[in-house]
């Protein structure tokens, strides 16, 4: 075994297109720096750690861990899995027993805000328990919702093809509103409306969709609804809307949420779904036109054949700089993204601390949001233009589909007894 | 005005991705034919011919018509008007008095069996009233369901698009399986399983999604469904579904039909929606793992930033040469597209009688489903592979979104009184 240190690292939550990428650049880093042993993944994030199922990322070929940086989701696997706490440390001790039997050294964790919370932890308890570890967290979310950083690598991306989906399926609307007269275009964001917005970039002139978007910052009212409608109804003769997952009412509940078995993740947020649904069904009951939803679902998140090259670069670079700001000494950290002031979009990176990061949540600012609150304002398409610059690269097999990264992920030999959870 | 006869081009039904394609062609050689007066174009079809809402396509500009090849939807609009028969022809004979009105020889009419059903009729009454008229139809419909031709414009991208976004999205669902095991993927298709059987290409290894692909071809079983689900679970632990929105039960009834007031389009067709939910539900409560689901809707008859070159090669040559034909003197004929034999994929054109197309339907083979009745043989594979190859141009603006083209669409004087329908 070498006497290099190795690092982990793991993916969490919902995936996006480009977490790949930052997974990419750490692996890259810490091949290169020739300051690490190995690179072991967790399959299935934090999961993969409690159940020791691990496997030697830096024995993956080559080619295959480049190819990383055009392959949506998760390739090495994710999960929603809430580690045990409040009094209850053993998920968090057993985290440590796993490292310790593999001579993990640095943690590298792409996620979230629940994410930099798990990965604090676990600092904190290597650190109270005297264990040698560095853990440094990668910012993911297409929810752009993260505090201390500018944005967040996966938004670049579900931003552009949100916009884009809205002006052509908003093309779709104008080329058939005699019979279907509004569209709404259901889009993810539970707490935030950054997606949402985002689709405003499409609307260039007024005519364009989208006419209308909806989101969770406004309080939602069936009247304000039914009266946008009929306005932009009797404008231009068609209605396309795009609308947050997570709406709610101004007693701050969601419109709507899943009452079946499954209504809740492991970390009680609600799963929802059914917004365009009920939009649909007010449209067609109190304004009297026809109304059809596209829900996108998780394909806004991992559309790869469409995905932002600012997003992917960005993405790689987050993942690049946690390496080297660990190896160079930095711990308990996520790295930002910092624009540079002035008019050409430049961006640099940071460090917050993982603490700031998972108790921080960014929605819109009140300003990016018009004064009717049903679309957005130029401050909004000055900020998210930038993100969604560029192509990246789409590599095309001999059956004319996009070809993605494929791991072994062959798993190492357990040497701890089983972990029941 | 010019003693050169004019021709009209409309736009039928749902539109594609490259319905303007076919469109651009007719406009070009007609244009460059020096055999003709101006080009007009009615607004949403067949209505705008019953308003006499037409405008001059020859007289935009010749920029903005060649940016048809690359913008979605239907640029001179759509409609779903059924025309009024069945003893009285009052639609059929304003539609002659508006072609008089504006010295229009040539109809032009790009669509599916509807339209070619329209075409013929109009063609016929001409016909039998004396008056000069050539009527040609252009093969549209995403459902690829048009008799008398190997596969028609429009599916090539839909197959594309779906194919990518279940190899995407299969991928998020293989990164979140511990929670989110099984995701399903509604896609278009009343009565033919063209567009979900295409989704099958993406699945290149047996654990790929989609595992489970169902058809309208195939009568739908509840416990078909949940054994199905069940075997795949038990081999991969996710299950990824591709169902078409026309399900049907061994009775040959839609699984499910929107109840509410706008449940029937014009031609009588139910107005399908909810497969998903369905499926979703029956999943839940009967193998007991989380099911969610996506619904493209018209976003996947519309996907321009990732059509098959293909497909819009082909939609323009349809264009092309339903004018050459009608030059040559040919009437009453769709152009259809024509495979030859062999290993390599080519492509010619030929023609078939409007009546044959309208009266056609043409369903899956039974030899593209395989033997359970829920996935494609390499047959279907073999068909689709050709058609999704090499990716449409994409021109993308400052803003980092695609550019499409924007015709005026500047009305012309009305001679006509108006009609009242």
């Amino acid at each position: 075994m070498s006497k290099l240190p190795n690092i982990l690292v793991a993916q969490s939550g919902g995936p996006t297109t480009v977490i790949n990428s930052s997974v990419c650049g750490v692996i890259q880093t810490a091949i290169n720096s020739g300051k690490i042993g190995k690179v072991y993944g967790a399959v299935n994030g934090i999961l993969g750690v409690l159940k020791e199922d691990l496997f030697d990322i830096s024995s993956e070929s080559p080619k295959e861990i480049d190819a990383l940086r055009r392959t949506p989701a998760a390739a090495i696997g994710s999960c929603r899995y809430k580690l045990k706490s409040d009094g209850n440390s053993a998920d968090y001790e057993r985290i440590i027993e796993v490292f310790k039997a593999h001579g993990i050294h640095y943690f590298f964790y792409a996620g979230g805000n629940d994410s930099m919370d798990t990965a604090d932890k676990i600092n904190k308890l290597a650190a109270s328990s005297g264990y040698d570890l560095v853990c440094m967290g990668v910012p993911k979310t297409i929810d752009n919702d993260l505090a201390c950083t500018d944005h967040c690598p996966g938004y670049g991306s579900v931003a552009k093809y949100v916009a884009t989906c809205a002006m052509e399926a908003g093309r779709d609307t104008d080329a058939l509103y005699t019979t279907d007269t509004c569209t709404i275009l259901e889009v993810m964001g539970r707490n935030a409306g950054w997606i949402a917005a985002a689709s405003g970039l499409a609307s260039r002139e007024a005519q364009d969709a989208p006419h209308l978007i909806y989101m969770p910052e406004v309080a939602f009212s069936i009247d304000k609804l039914v009266s946008d409608v009929k306005d932009v109804h009797s404008q231009y003769k068609k209605v396309f809307i795009v609308a947050g997952e997570g709406l709610k009412n101004d007693k701050n509940e969601y419109i709507t949420a899943d009452a079946g078995g499954f209504g809740k993740d492991s970390f009680g947020h609600s799963q929802l779904g059914g917004v365009a649904e009920i939009l649909k069904d007010i449209i067609e009951r109190e304004v009297g036109i026809k109304a059809r939803f596209n829900k996108l679902g998780t394909n806004q998140r991992c559309a790869m054949h469409f995905a932002s090259l600012t997003d992917v670069n960005e993405a790689y670079l987050c993942g690049q700089k946690a390496v080297e700001h660990a190896l160079a000494g930095e711990n308990g950290k996520m790295v930002t993204l910092v624009r540079s002031p002035g008019d050409v979009y430049e961006c640099t990176t940071s460090l917050a601390a993982l603490s700031d990061v998972a108790n921080g949540e960014k929605i819109l600012p009140a300003d990016f949001i018009n004064a009717q609150g049903n679309h957005i304002t130029d401050k909004m398409r000055d900020y998210v233009r930038p993100l969604v610059q560029g192509q990246a690269p789409v590599v095309i097999g001999d059956d004319g589909l996009p070809v993605f990264a494929r791991l072994e992920r062959k798993l190492i030999e357990k040497v701890l007894p089983e972990y029941k959870f």
